[in-house]
């Protein structure tokens, strides 16, 4: 942990060894430690928590792919223009579609991609969900429904449009920096 | 579980006996489950998950207290017209302050209360957050640390107010209905 | 008068006795002299004309019952964060409809309530006048009318709303100051 | 009264001889009957409520002089686009004040217009208030007291800013079609 | 060139021969010379640049009237607030339409005017180009060509639409001064 | 020319000599026609203007570097969320600092970048200029000559953040798709 990685003074002397042992399986899967986790790392509840979540919505079973879960982050991101989730996850919407201009559609503006219904829809939703939450009324799950979404599909595209909406305001908070490893990942 | 508490069908069937255990000393401890945790409870690890993160952020240690964390909660949900949110910490504001317009104040303008330098910015800071993260820069958190914050009060201000733009997207999307007992507590 | 009611120093030093006899009649009727005509008293012309407006607009005779007219100014006084404004016609809504939570979402997010298609409509025209005058166009009327609403009843829906959008706006500039006792009325 | 004046079908078989004797001397006055009279002339109450309002308003005694309340109607008017009011009182500032460059100024963007400080005052409060009414504290009333302006004068700009912030919304709710003649006014 | 046109100190000491032959021409068809080419007029280049896209644009083969062309300037100024465009192009309107209402119309509010529904559809589009670029999709196109336009319609549309996004934004930065000419005509 | 560059159907059978010889200069400078030249392509006066005034501006004589101008367009474009622009200039950003996270930065959020009073200032007073042109006032211009900037630099700034407001809006009104190549430029 040599550079800064947020704006504020927090890091711990050491990592736990419970912690230590969870980033080296991070560099074992990604390559990197994400920077978003050495930021969490000054207390390990708050990091706990943090992980619990986020491999729960973006790794867990659900009726949404993995990379219709990451372009909603893209997507929410983009619209709250956050450095560290764009970049990160900009990185996993090019890795998962194997589609380098998917992923910076995401990023520059969603409705710029050529995506089906089902797709279109959800992000839609995501999109004022993220913008105007207090707008959103029974229409707007009618049309998620229309568009083949269950209610538990609902659920969790409002969960992670939700997340990342909190997410990138801890970012911005605190002036998260990416890895830099994202930015050539997958071009 | 009698009425609906979410525009989504997701209730489980019922609830296991680990889940029914924790709404158990919810009822003793607050007098109600609240509905938030009955509309997670149809998936356990998400419950979870949830209640980990809500109750160290929350009900765990941090330099402010947890009167201002629920300030912080209530500032944030009036931008968003979080009915849920509003409604649920806004009692709690009330409860906690044992001043009932102090509640209604964050509810509908929190600045038509007066509050210390210490708060303003605080909540000043937790507006900008939510209203426009993608402008907050350096002197915002130079205001804060000026305001006498630390650093690790800065990320529990922006833990606290983020959460909030996750959670009142959440129940906006799903169209939560608060415990109708929050309506009447600490008048 | 013995608390500010505004962050001008306007009060004159006596009231006339006309002004005390209506502030008599005030309190025989509500049970208080709701400070914004404390606040008008300043100058005898200016409160009559105000309370003229108010009068004929609120309890006067119209196609709109008297809590739909205190539905609008709620909903209204929502967008603007009105705190004077908020608490004196929450109060109204919870005491005309005898139902507190109804109060509660008018103040919090009118989309919350269950309501019947006619008192949506009212609403939804409500807000884009208060949002977007400059975008109501003839579809907007034309909507009102297919909600069962005369020609008369849209002048009034449509004076309320932007009566309102006044009231806010005078309270924010003077910082007015609710009566105390509203926010016990009618829980 | 040939033309229509508003989308509402509204106006009376007959004006009573008071409201014909009034807008007589408008006649006589004003060269014409404001629409904004023939619009709410289907109820006397009505029509007096808003002349009284008017009147005091717009000619009686202030700190203010009538060409300054007058530009505070039409900045206020420019940011709610309402063709209305531009129209009538956009006309009242050329003429009030010889200057025709200063009402086109005042109906486009006041910020163009070589204004003292005390008018650049009054309208960024007035411009505030109308944009951002919530976001209006005790450092803007503060500003205007720098400016030279009396607590009377804070309440005459803040009556006039949200008076017309009202009536450009019933203007824009009907679609008030300004009288002919004040287009070619003072030009 | 006695009066300052911008807020810049940018004048050439003397016009070249090319330049004072263009600005003869626009004085015997105009009348004027219009300031936007003087505060160009220190870089020949960029004015020529600025009139051959603006002499195409506007006076050029099209499927739009120049009439149209015109409104489409006016109704982006008018968002914008942009006193030279809507003082100059304004003028054109009054004297392309012999309508002074149009031209006060597109100045204030677009919406007020008795339009086509092409001509509509057109303005639609333009003030959406303007306001949420982002957000134009496929079925923005589609109303246009629903309404009568082609291909190459829409591309004048955009162009001119976008044109004006342009041309405000560098009046507004530079404080551009409109001939005082512009004000009277065609009243 | 093989796949389909905006949503409008306007290219020519076949494009003149002198466009040929142009895009094979292009194809020899930067290794491809931009897309956006093909889409002006329909009409050769169009496309001569507009070269001419991009050359001129992005290419030409000025005190800001062509680094500088490149940052002003991609931070303005990333307001107005264009995914043509973003790509191509994006991508310029990247091979003119040598620094792919530059690039990305301007992209997502300028603020995020280690910039200089200077740029900063730059490029604050652009994203002014794209979001609330009718705001710029006198101090602006004024923080632009405190952080070192001439008046010509003024000019150059306001300029350059105009000229991409209007080609943000031109390639978002056709649906303008950037050449593939750009995607994994200097990555």
């Amino acid at each position: 942990m040599d550079d800064k990685i947020t704006a504020l003074d927090l890091a711990p002397a050491e990592l736990s060894d419970a912690t230590e042992a969870y980033f080296a399986k991070c560099r074992e899967k990604l390559g990197l430690v994400p920077n978003v986790l050495r930021a969490y790392a000054f207390d390990e509840k708050k990091l706990r928590a943090f992980t619990d979540t986020y491999n729960d919505l973006m790794l867990g079973e659900s009726g949404l792919s993995k990379l219709e879960r990451e372009m909603i982050a893209v997507a929410v991101s983009s619209i709250n223009h956050c450095y560290y989730c764009l970049t990160a996850h900009g990185a996993a919407v090019r890795q998962l579609s194997g589609d380098p201009a998917l992923g910076e559609m995401m990023v520059m503006n969603f409705r710029a991609a050529d995506l089906s219904d089902r797709q279109r829809a959800m992000l839609e939703f995501s999109v004022k969900l993220t913008e105007a939450p207090a707008k959103v009324v029974e229409e707007d799950r009618a049309a998620l429904r229309k568009a083949g979404f269950t209610d538990r599909d609902i659920w969790d595209i409002a969960s992670t449009a939700a997340f990342f909406n909190m997410s990138n305001r801890v970012a911005a908070a605190v002036d998260m920096r990416p890895n830099a490893e994202y930015h050539a990942m997958a071009r």
